[in-house]
């Protein structure tokens, strides 16, 4: 493309990226129900860990090439954090009344 | 692999998606920022579009594949728009004060 592009174009390029995060986030929270699954049958109960979540923001922080600040990034992961370990502690109250 | 993963394994998974989630939300800030200054140069000051970002939530939300639940989907992406206004509304001052 050599025009510059309007902004419908740049609009139908966040919804593009917008559906490869939605695939994304879907895929991560299908690993971290795994995860759940793998450590309720180990009898490990406590799904949140404070310190995995500080390794995996670190390393964020880290890899972060912008334009967000490093505290967006940690902002967003965070509600990812939150939004995995209502899931997994969701699974373990299906799985006890079944 | 024909084993059954271990939290190791799929711990290492995570980390590999946070990676590509990281890029993808790196990406679209540099769209949203080329959008701001498309804006800005139409001579429209205003970022916020709620419309625009209730089309983006309900299309999620209809694409949305789980395990997540709509809810959860659209806590994400909000704060994923939030962080995005302010970029935006922070590339406005720096504009400003050059």
């Amino acid at each position: 493309m050599t025009q510059t592009p309007t902004i419908e174009d740049l609009r139908a390029e966040v919804d593009l990226i917008n559906r490869e995060l939605l695939t994304l986030i879907s895929r991560r929270a299908e690993v971290v129900e795994k995860i759940g699954r793998a450590k309720t049958a180990e009898g490990r109960p406590q799904h949140y860990d404070p310190a995995r979540e500080e390794r995996q923001l670190r390393e964020l922080e880290q890899l972060n090439p912008g334009p967000f600040p490093a505290a967006t990034i940690k902002a967003i992961f965070k509600e990812i954090f939150r939004a995995s370990l209502a899931l997994e502690e969701s699974n373990d109250k299906k799985a006890l009344l079944v």
